[in-house]
Formats: structure tokens, sequence, C-alpha cells
């Protein structure tokens, strides 16, 4: 592909810096850029249209923008972000953020004023009245791997493969200031025939081996193991090597939320999720009493993940992160997760294993019969959906009561999930559904996108919808009514708290006021009207965009949301409806009341 | 008020900190506290019932929030956004950015984990996910006057008057971090019965004499001298000064875009909007010619603005800031608007005058006679619309064609303007129309709130209507449905771009989809329909929500634009559509392009 690349795309000697940067994604297979338009970026936006098969999302806000740029990249790798200086990046800064705490690969391109004018200080628009012109790359430089901007004509190119090169390999966002009177510098278009450098940060070998080897003998001696696949693994594309270790060992294996879509759960040695202390209690059985549990694609820093409660009580675990790992109580630094994973792979000789497979947990939950009448709860509808994805489906869940309920499901295989764990930004959802909408539609294997998002969480970026509306996109979205914001109505212990509240929406008026003119919306209040849903061979296409209301008791919630509450509710020594154990200075006991510490932070990664 | 506030309130010997901030605010007459809910925000949300008067807005998202805040406070002089750490305060940096650019006393509350959780750089929700609890207070203490982050729960009462104090007083936004640990600190409820010191910066009583005295004696002697009023006049205050000030002098007073408002513009003296290079010619002839310029309440800061466009020909200039002044090229530090306006009354004696009130430009535009059946364009809409606007009203006009629009129409006396011209965030006049509108019920005056936004624009924010209408507030929003981006059309030459297209919406819907009962909708395409609108008493008065879609031309815009661009035509070298000068690094000659250079900065502030 790259030998005559500019000449297959019939490309002039010299294209402008932006035309570059364009091709250096498409040849990353990037065909969707993400933004809204701003002065200081329609050098780049003029340029799109010269890409082969690119285009632009043309977002509703730069905060919508970044989340569907977020989304975009968990199932293609990496995405683009155009915003322009000030306003925009500023509107976008919490999305990036986001993408930083969750390793997504993402390349924010800011469009800024000419250079001339920021060294003359000017009072231009979107500056801070002060003549800083630095204020708003500092701040970027805080959620991101790495920055650049742009000053030098001589070395543009390269630092534009750098940033790129960086945003893919690291699966983290790259910040790169691009002035208005640099995008249009012509380079060369021959520079397009050599292959970004994408060779991840190999590690050093050395230790690479020698992390392989001390897990390998730790392996051969276990009699209880666990393997547990995080976040990294779909982010860092090693689940091809996990299937592999999981055949080789047959080892249980069980996945987080975060890593929920990378291994398959109908597999025989897949045991179902674990989520730390809310774990269904068979999960935790096999888990908390292993004496070997192999954590590959760790999310979490180490630190204080002991003294926390993503503990796993077994003493020999190893936690294989992106960029180095851990064996116990040893650090192997400089270290790659897919390099580290294939010498293992190498080192592992089956027939040493003193494993003899056992007995998994049972996934799937009993089918509970109920009359049609009865009113719609979230365990019932979270057991009976599994049986309606499909494989190949994307399904996106919301923070909120969506993320946890998803837990409960069992994928078919090739099902990705997407979510925000760590960072769980409220809204996030709608924008990565529209993200993943633009993937699955480029991958050209109409897979389904299907989007489950509370009232509350739609309300914070509804307008995204119309962008879906706009591209023809069909992605199914169920909107899970309880009215109001029913996490936190449980999480902090106040069901009738009048900020918990939201206004009511007439919310399948949506589509036809965005301008759909093809679409479907539903209601579902029953189980006969649920399963009516779910039955219907015609819903189940994704042929149109669809939204289905899915009406739910406003103090209902996934089961293990529900054990917390009841937990919490035990160990409560005030007695009151509110425990939450941070409210007073004095009533602080984060050592003593695990419990309560577990339920404030329930919605973090580790559960 | 104060000496028996606590007693008056039936307050106990000790209440909570979050709500000794309240009453703290409450004494500031704040009634209404913006933000949306998260789980380290929870205590504060908890005492706003406990706090008479108080109420929480609950806004559809945190940029929203931060909008309707900055609109509350440039009414009301102060306004307080919560919001949760992390995810909440990113994502309303950009709004609290604004409000630094453009001197919004603003109390931005955030909610942060207890400090036991900090030390312990727990893996919590809605961090990084690298222990770094000190980078969101990093990054908002760029974009504020001062930062505080609660820690010691003995001086914290007297932290939280300081914040309050300084966000008041400077007119800028203060960062106040408090985990949720300290937030049930106990406090004495006595503390309230003393006034929190308020008085301003007082600037050096030497400075603001001499600076007084000079100015003084360049009024004596000058013969064609002008006042400007700029965007400082109405945040820090001094109206009456600055009123005061032209009855005895005399001089032709004109007002910035940011100053509109501030000054009565049918009194004698008012000679019309001052927009640099894009005035009117009457108004430039004055300005560009006269001996001694006096521009009060600058927000400029003075740094080259005598080498951009803000230029004021008059070798006699002196600019008064929030914080120093400058007379021609001496700078006159540590000198407090409000203090140096009075020196400046105290010492002025008329009688020295030299200038003879001369004729001042003629205002109102030859009312244009057009057939019923024509279509609407802006230049026509903005005059007639002077003539629907009445004493009290709070004029709202979005960053974009609006914002030109509004400059062209003579507001009767005590009509207030809001426009974010400097920072230019696009969305940001549906929120401002939410928090505005909020205060206008709290002054109790019946005041309308009217909103004028593009289709572009209301894509943004639209979901803040929802809280509009959640509460019964009862704006009038003339929705200017220009079908897309027109300002970037008009600014970047690209008439046809398609990123420069949004989705077409059904605006009309906009009410109902987000639960309105009670509304008035309609639809202005001519000349008739519109003069039928404006000739509806019905229509005027703001007893319910009500919309109105003005249907206008892709292409059309208020005359300053439409002449820019005129201008910037015979100026293009390139013969091309697309003149955009800062797009080449080759083509750029800033300061031999003047026109050019106008251009793309047409919508900072100094135009």
């Amino acid at each position: 592909m790259y030998m005559n690349y500019a000449y297959e795309c019939g490309l002039p000697p010299e294209i402008p810096l932006t035309q570059y940067l364009l091709h250096r994604l498409r040849q990353l297979g990037i065909a969707t850029i993400f933004g809204v338009p701003g002065g200081y970026n329609m050098p780049f936006l003029r340029e799109i249209c010269n890409v082969p098969q690119m285009k632009w999302a043309g977002n509703t806000n730069e905060l919508n923008a970044a989340y569907a740029a977020d989304g975009y990249s968990r199932i293609k790798h990496l995405a683009c972000l155009v915003t322009t200086f000030g306003v925009g990046e500023l509107s976008a800064i919490n999305g990036v953020a986001g993408s930083f705490a969750e390793h997504v690969g993402l390349l924010h391109f800011v469009g800024m004023p000419p250079l001339a004018a920021q060294m003359r200080k000017l009072l231009l628009h979107h500056t801070l009245g002060n003549g800083d012109y630095k204020v708003f790359h500092r701040l970027g430089s805080d959620v991101t791997q790495y920055t650049a901007v742009l000053a030098d004509t001589e070395t543009c190119s390269k630092e534009v493969d750098k940033c790129i090169s960086i945003a893919f390999t690291k699966q983290r966002p790259v910040y790169l200031g691009v002035p208005t009177n640099i995008s249009d510098t012509l380079v060369s278009s021959a520079l397009l025939n050599v292959p970004l450098d994408l060779s991840a940060h190999e590690g050093k070998t050395e230790v690479q081996e020698d992390f392989a080897n001390a897990v390998v003998s730790a392996m051969y001696k276990c009699k209880n193991p666990a393997i547990i696949v995080d976040a990294c693994v779909s982010r860092h594309d090693v689940v091809a090597e996990v299937r592999q270790l999981v055949e080789l060992t047959q080892f249980p294996v069980f996945c987080t939320p975060m890593g929920k879509g990378a291994i398959n759960e109908h597999h025989p040695r897949f045991g179902g999720t674990f989520v730390g202390s809310i774990s269904p209690p068979q999960v935790r059985e096999v888990v908390d009493f292993s004496d070997f549990v192999l954590v590959v694609g760790a999310l979490l820093s180490d630190f204080n993940s002991s003294s926390f409660h993503f503990a796993y009580k077994a003493k020999n675990t190893a936690l294989l992160f992106s960029g180095y790992a851990k064996l116990k109580n040893a650090m192997y630094p400089d270290l790659e997760l897919k390099t580290a994973l294939r010498a293992l792979l190498r080192k592992l000789d089956p027939s040493k294993l003193k494993y003899r497979p056992e007995h998994v947990p049972e996934v799937i939950k009993p089918k509970i019969k109920l009359m049609n009448n009865v009113p719609l709860r979230q365990e019932w509808v979270w057991n009976q959906i599994s049986n309606w994805f499909r494989e190949g489906d994307i399904v996106i869940t919301e923070t909120g009561t969506s993320a946890f309920g998803v837990n409960q499901s069992r994928f078919p295989n090739n099902t990705r999930c997407i979510t925000q764990a760590l960072w769980g930004s409220v809204g996030y959802s709608v924008g990565a559904c529209l993200g993943a909408s633009f993937a699955a539609r480029e991958e050209g294997n109409h897979s389904r996108v299907i989007l489950f998002v509370g009232d509350g969480a739609l309300q914070l970026t509804v307008q995204e919808i119309s962008t879906m509306i706009r591209w023809r996109l069909k992605p199914i979205i169920f909107l899970m009514n309880n009215s109001g914001y029913t996490i936190d109505r449980l999480l902090h212990r106040k069901s009738n708290a009048g900020y918990h509240d939201i206004q009511a929406w007439d919310n399948l008026k949506i589509l036809p006021t965005f301008g759909a003119k093809d679409y479907d919306t539903r209601v579902v209040k029953t189980v006969g009207d649920f399963l009516g849903l779910i039955n219907d061979p015609g819903f189940a296409l994704n042929n149109k965009i669809k939204m289905v209301e899915v009406v739910l008791p406003p103090m209902d919630a996934p089961p293990a949301l529900m054990d917390k509450w009841l937990i919490a509710d035990n160990n409560d020594e005030t007695g009151s409806e509110d425990i939450n154990g941070w409210q007073s200075s004095k009533r602080i006991k984060l050592d003593s009341q695990p419990s309560v510490d577990s339920l404030a932070s329930i919605d973090s990664l580790d559960i």
C-alpha cells in the first residue's frame, strides 16, 4: 500500500501539511474526523474533502465530539478530534481527560492563531485577554501523553508523524496545536510512501524474558488459578494472545467491567465478570481463594490497589499493565504488554501445569417466568437482554445503573462493549454511540450499535443524536427511564432529594425534533411489552435509528447495586437514610468501615 | 441586617460549613445555585434546602451551568457554580474561563474526595488513574483570580469568606475545592452577624489623585472629546458615576459592544456604538478625530492595543481599567475604578471646560418601508426590533451575527445587554439566558429576558431550555435561523463549505419535547410576519416561555459584517473566494494587510 501511496492517490509533489496529516490518518484506517468548526481550524477543515473517503462528522458541541472520538477509537484504535483555540479545546478537555484516564488513542488537533499574532500578544477573541497564548496548551498537557505546538515549517511533518505514532502506540491522547500560518505549509507528498513507525515501545528484552519465566513457573505450581481480563486487552489489542493463553492453560478466565467483550463469554472456561466485592458469590469464590491470579491488560495503577478493594486475596498475583508489570512485590518496568505476553506464550509448556481443569462458575442466570402485566425491573431486563444480543454487536452503557446492569448480561462471542468505568463522565455514552456508529459503518459488516442510557444522563448530551440522524446512522437506543439520577439516589441514600430529579421530557419526540424522517420509537413498561419487543424480528434489525423508552421504577437498579444498598443499611451506625461516610470529618473512619468506603466509590474501576 | 442575622434565621450556635457558605451568598442577594449533582458535592446540595429562599437550579450539564452562572452574575454581580471533582469541573472549565476573560464574579465550588482518600492516592472514579489529586485544581488556577482547597477545619470559614469577597470585588471566578470530609465541619453561626469585608481593593490614594488631576487638566483643554463606555462599567458597577461624568462634561458618549446597556441610549449626548474600524462612519468621525478620548471600564489589556486596531487615533487617550489606568504613555498601577472615577468627579470644575457641546451623531436609522411579502433580512430586523424593546429589558445576544446585529439597535433607558464578545464561546447565550431569567425573577420587577440565538449556536446548548421550562421561567427566544454557521461562512469566505452546515431541526418542537405545557411558538419569514409579531401586544408579554423562529437567508448578516465582506473582497489579492490571510505562512503579511487582519479577527473585542 505504502510504496506508491502518493502516486495512487494522484497527489502533487507538495501538499499542505493538514492534508498530509489527513493522509497519515487515512493510512491507519481513519475515515471520520470529529469536532466543531472554528475560526482557527478552517485550514484543516478545508482539506478534508481533498482526501479520499475522509469525512467531517460536524458534531453539535466539542465535549460531545470528544466523547464521539473516544467511542470511535475504542473500535478503531485511533481517532482525531479537531477544535479551535481556547473555547473549543476547553469545552472538549473533559472528554480528552477521559481518553487519558481510560487509555484511548486520540489525536487532538487544535487550530491556533498565527504565530505572528501570538508573539505580538494581540488581543484576539478566544483569549483570556491577558496575552497569554500558552495557557491552553499548558492545560492540555496535564491530560495528554504528549503535546506539540508546530512552529517550524522544516520539521512540522515529522512532528505530525510523531504525534500520530504516540497516540496510536500508547493509546492515549496527544495534543497537537497548529497555528493557522503553519497549516498550509507545503510538504513533500512522497513522505507518505514511507509508513509511520508504529512499532510499540518494545520494552527491554531481558526484563520481559525474566518476567515471562517468573510467571510461567508460578503457573506451573498453582492449583487454583484465575486469569482476569482487564481494559487494556482491547485497547492494546492483545485479544488473540489472551485467548491463546486460556486455550493453553485451561485456567478459568474472568473479565472486569472494563474488560468485558475481550473474551468469549460462551467459552467453556469463562467464569463471569469480576467486580471486586460486589461480584456474584460464585465468582468471588474462585477469584478470592485462588492461589495465582494473572490480571492481563490491567488499567489500575498498582499503588494502593491492595489497601483499597481491587484486592485479590491470592498472594500470588501477576499484574500486566500496558507498559510495565508486577509479580507479587516485584516491579518489572520497561515492559510492553504484547511482547511480554508473546514471550510468556513461547515459554509456556502446558504439559508442566499442575492445574487440572475444574468446573468454572455457571454464568447463565435462571430464567424467571413473570406475568406479562408485571412492571419492568432492571434485574429482569438485563437478564433477558442477553438473549437478544448477537455476534458482532457493539454495546455501549452509560455510567450509572446501565454500567452495572450490563455486567449481569452474557455476551455472544465477538461482542464489543464500551463503558467509561474509571472516568465516569455522565453523558459520555451518547457521544461514544455516535463515534462507534461511524466506526461500525466503516467496518462494513453491519454490526449493530446498541446504546443503554438513563434519562438523566441523556439530558447532558442529547443533541448528539442529531448528528446520528444527519449521517443516517442506525443505532438502537434503549432509554432507561427511571425518572432522574437513580444511581445517586442509591449511592447517597437520598431517595427523595429534589436535586436527583430532572425535568420530564417527551423522550419519544426527540428523534423527529432533531429532523429524523425514518425512525422507530417505542415505549415498554411491562414484561409483556418487553418480550414483545425482543421477540419482534423487525425490531432487531439495524435498518433505521430506533429509540425504546424503557420505563422503570425510580428506585430500581441492577442487583449488584441493590445488594450494596442493603449491605450498607446493615452497617449504618447512624440509623438515618444518609450513610455516606465521607460527610463528616468526625465520622470518617476509612479503615474501619470498609463497606461504607466501598459504597462511596461503588462506580470506581475496581468494582 | 447583619447584627442579628443568625438569630433572625433561627440558626443553632453551630452550622455545617456548606450551610455557612450558603448564608454568606444569601447575604449578598444570591438565591439560585447552579450546577449538576455529583458524588462529591452532595453534602453541599443537602444544605441548600436549609437556607431560606435558596434554590438549586439543577442544570442539564456543567458547561451550561457555568454559562448560566455567568449570566446570573452579570445581573447580580455574583453567582455560585457547583460541580463535582474531575469530570464536573473540567466540563465547566470553558465557561469559567469565559467569566475570567470577561470579568464576571463567580464562586466555583468543587466537591472533592475526602482528604484521607486523596492522601492515600486511592484510585477513585473521576481520577486520571495516576493518583494525582491536584491536577484539576492546577488546571482551575489558570482561569481564576484565586483558588483554595480547604483542609483545615479551624480556618475554613475564613477561607470561604475570602473566596466570596475576592469573587465579588474583583469580578472574576474563584475556585473553592472542598473535600467531602470538610463540608460538614461545624462553624459558629454567629460569624454571620459580621458582614463580609467587601471593600474593594482601594488603590493608592496618591496615585488616584495624580491620575484624576492629569485627566481633569486634559479634559479642560480638549475641544473634540469623547467618552467611551466599556464592559467594566457594568461589571464594577460605576454606571451612576459615568452618567454623572457625562452630565457634568456634556462630552459625546459612546459605548463599545461590551459596554452596551450601561449608558442611556436616548440621552442627548449619546452618539452610538463604537466598534473600531467597522463603526458607522458618523461615529468614527467623532472618535477617530477627537483630541481626547476617555475609555471608562476598559476591559482590554493595554499592550498592543495601539498596534492592533482598537486604536484611537487621538493621541490623548485615557484608559480606565478595573485595577489600573493609563494616560497617553503613563501607567497608573494600584488604582481602583470606582475610587478613581469619584476622585475625578470631585476635582472636575465644569466651568473650566473649553469644550462647547456640539452636535452628536444621530443614532436613529431611517425607517425603510418594505412590502409585507418581502423575505426578512437582518439589517431590517435589527432596526425594527429597537421599537419593540422596552425599559427594563435584559437582551442577550449570541456570539455570531446577533452580537453584531444588536449594535445596530437602539436600547430604551435601563436596558441591560449580555454578550460574550471577547471569549466568544458559541452556545453561551442559551445558558446565560437561563441565569439572567432567574436573576430577573429574583429582582421582582418583571423584566423581560430576550434571547437572540442562531440555529447553529442553539445546537450546542439546547437542553438548557429544559431547565427554563422546569422552573417556569419565561424568556422570549428569537431563534435566528439562517441554516448553519453564517458568521463562519462570511468570515472565512466559504459560503458553500459543508462544514458550515448543520442538521435541520424542527425547532418549534423543542419546547414541547422538553416538557413545556404553557408556551408560545411562532415562525416569521416575511416583513409582514415580523410586523404582525411586534405589533401584537400579547406577544410582548413575558407571561410564558416563547420561541420565534426568524427565517433568514443563509448568507444574510447585519450591515457591519456585510460591509466587511465587501471591503475584504476588494483587497483580495488572490481573487478566489477564500481570502483568509492566515492560511499560508508565505502569504501572511499582518502589518501590510490591515483589512485581512481585521476580517480574521472580526469577532474579537475590538470591533
